[in-house]
């Protein structure tokens, strides 16, 4: 079991049974409900006392006393740990739930004393240690292969915002659809050679080998992830193309990794655990190694104005997670002398996935339960609702950020070149690529 | 004739004749000619003495002692108004020498030791005032309409980046795809309102009425351009659709000019002129009179990092300009809370729209000789084919950026609908769009 799912069971036992509330707790709850933005949700206690309109749609019971205490000293981190450990529970569905919690909990943190907002604040990350930053990558991604394939696509092992092309896509489609998407982006041509930083399971780097003719050296640190995007590139009769290297970002063409410069720069989903103090050491990796007239984009989590991650998501599921505004975001490039060619949101598109992610997850419950404990689902559940909450509810953004070294002129006329055809059925090819991915 | 550009004239008047620079007046040449990076372009004194490669593709005559000592004082400043006033003068193409001038004195910067860059520095500029504003406008858009006439595109007099879809377009068929890129990011619907900050001659709001069929206020503080821009939306019968207001970006939707909230808001190159130190008043207007789920567009001449403008440009040509770079546009949105949706960088696309008005310019200069002044003419030159070099280098650069309230989910799905087919064939437009409007 991973360690700090085990550490909610172990550090928070309920107690066994409790007195009714006290008058002064029934105010408490009360007074908690109003710092939360008065949302339309019943808060309920042990001993049914309750507050909140009592048509609401969802209500939420605290089962203990030593619960309702922990709420009231840190709301964020009490309220993951207390839903994993079951010592909170939520009538109605998690997700919707939570998107109609966030613009309240939005709307009560500007009622909220500046003493209160400084005791609930979430703590601040500025940046991983290359020895943090594998602990951290160590506690989310080397959970098991065999996890993530139980809900991810099939296809790529994608664990980034897919790319709904067409609404109606399946999330195969979609993740398909997103890493075409990328490849236009970076206006690949066979035979030109890519750097990747933070390659996941190295879906995005066999798809670039095989569909775009490129050679790939693609960098993780997660050993978990390395040892399978090896054994599928074998599968998949790419390995001569790509090179998985187990390896930080920070010594990409560093003197302990030289390398040639590559035509074009990619990383998806890695920017969030890099944090804003490492942001100059990324820009100077990817000076690095990038041709004068090379490309290069980022995609990553985003908001629209810096803010610390939720505690409990930071301190649970991603150690060590930042997520950028755009003024932070674009600082990166501006340090490092970089052209911003093209930006795009896509948090919708990230809302869908996750609602996709999550109802895979559920339909595997039982196997996740055998596997890991009750603890580890609820908790798992609780970030993936909280998430589609999250991108629904435009507390969180998806951006993709396409740039190019400041004094090159060979850059993209305009965008047409990413929407010629649809991103599946490039070159007429859609079935075939289909086929071709999954076998 | 223009208040700045007759002070050119009567400030430096040139000395009658200049005896042989002296050896330290030779050395100074050659330690001007290092840091501006030390390109390959000869620099010539009046006495025919020179430093610089032999072989140089272009020359510079520095025509007097004073013009000397006043290019070592303030270069940017000095060579500019030198220029105009014929003190300097350069062999071959003006544009295609600052292009090859540009990275060379951006090389030299890094050379200069901090006394010297602080010397010849630009003036930052912070942000003009409303009484500040109007005079800065009125220096540059009220020269004359007549003067813009002769090498703007006829069709919407669009003072702005250009947007050549096809790179053969000629500047009427690329402005026409400005405006048709920008109504399609705008997904304007028929029936719609429109709210547009700095319409220069209202050709957007213009062609707003005519091909969406929406409603547009649009404002402007340039009492020329607004008198043009009423006549021509009454001979192009869409005066019932438009309405041209004389009044600063800060009043709408404010107490003295309030108004009912609008599907978008859009402004194309005035940014440029509102500067920094009030991005969050012009945030506020767009707060104040956006709907909750409306779309944004904002247009400007941005920077890969922010720097002041060149002084000449600023003083000479266009007063109390500051141009952003990525960091400071971002939290013009950042501040306000909005989410950004899209980014495009035209930087190229204004290089050629530059290159174009330089064309028609030149072919007309006899006539604004004959209706200013052989110094207007050469200082405007300078300001068109500096931009051409700008643009060209990447000194300058061009960003398009669409915003949406954060907490708007009524934000296009994806980009295809901006490519779906020819911005200029819209609905197989050019004729059948102009029938559809006519009928």
């Amino acid at each position: 079991m991973p360690r700090d799912t085990a550490s909610i069971v172990t550090r928070h036992q309920p107690r066994a049974t409790s007195r009714p509330a006290w008058p002064p707790e029934r105010r408490l709850l009360a007074w908690l409900h109003r710092m939360a933005g008065s949302p339309s949700i019943r808060l309920q206690l042990w001993d049914q006392s309750s507050t909140g309109p009592d048509q609401a749609a969802y209500t939420v019971t605290i089962a203990d006393r030593g619960a309702l205490y922990q709420l009231l000293r840190s709301p964020n981190m009490a309220f993951g740990d207390l839903y994993a450990s079951g010592r909170i529970t939520v009538s109605g569905a998690l997700d919707e739930f939570l998107i109609h919690l966030y613009p309240s909990l939005a709307k009560g943190a500007t009622l909220q004393p500046p003493w209160l907002a400084r005791l609930w604040r979430d703590p601040a990350r500025e940046g991983a240690s290359e020895q943090d930053a594998r602990l951290n990558i160590h506690h989310h991604y080397d959970l098991g292969n065999s996890f993530y394939r139980l809900w991810l696509d099939e296809a790529a092992m994608q664990y980034t915002c897919a790319y709904y092309e067409q609404p109606e896509y399946s999330l195969e489609q979609a993740q398909l659809a997103k890493l075409e998407h990328v490849c236009r982006k970076l206006c690949l041509k066979p035979g030109q050679t890519v750097v990747e930083a933070g390659c996941g399971w190295g879906g995005l780097a066999r798809y670039m080998a095989r569909y775009c003719g490129v050679r790939v050296k693609a960098f993780n640190i997660s050993p978990e992830q390395i040892r399978w995007a090896r054994e599928r590139a074998q599968q998949e009769g790419v390995a001569d193309q790509v090179e998985y290297i187990e390896d930080d970002y920070r010594n990409i063409g560093s003197g302990v990794r030289p390398m040639t410069r590559c035509d074009a720069f990619v990383s998806v989903g890695m920017l969030e655990h890099v944090g804003p103090a490492n942001y100059p050491s990324l820009g100077q990796a990817i000076n690095r190694v990038l041709k004068p007239e090379g490309i290069g984009l980022i995609h990553t989590i985003g908001r629209n104005r810096p803010a610390p991650v939720n505690g409990w998501i930071e301190k649970r599921i991603f150690p060590g997670c930042h997520v950028p505004g755009p003024v932070e975001l674009m600082r990166l490039f501006e340090q490092s002398d970089f052209s911003v060619l093209d930006m795009e949101n896509l948090r919708l598109h990230y809302a869908r996935t996750l609602r996709h992610w999550r109802e895979r997850f559920l339909a595997h419950r039982e196997q996740v339960r055998a596997d890991y404990d009750d603890t580890f689902v609820r908790a798992w559940d609780l970030y993936l609702a909280g998430s589609v909450a999250g991108f629904t509810t435009g507390t969180m953004q998806l951006f993709q950020v396409v740039f190019a070294p400041a004094a090159s002129n060979r850059i993209p006329h305009n965008r047409h070149h990413m929407y010629r055809q649809s991103a599946l059925a490039a070159g007429g090819k859609g079935s075939e690529k289909e086929t071709a991915v999954a076998s």
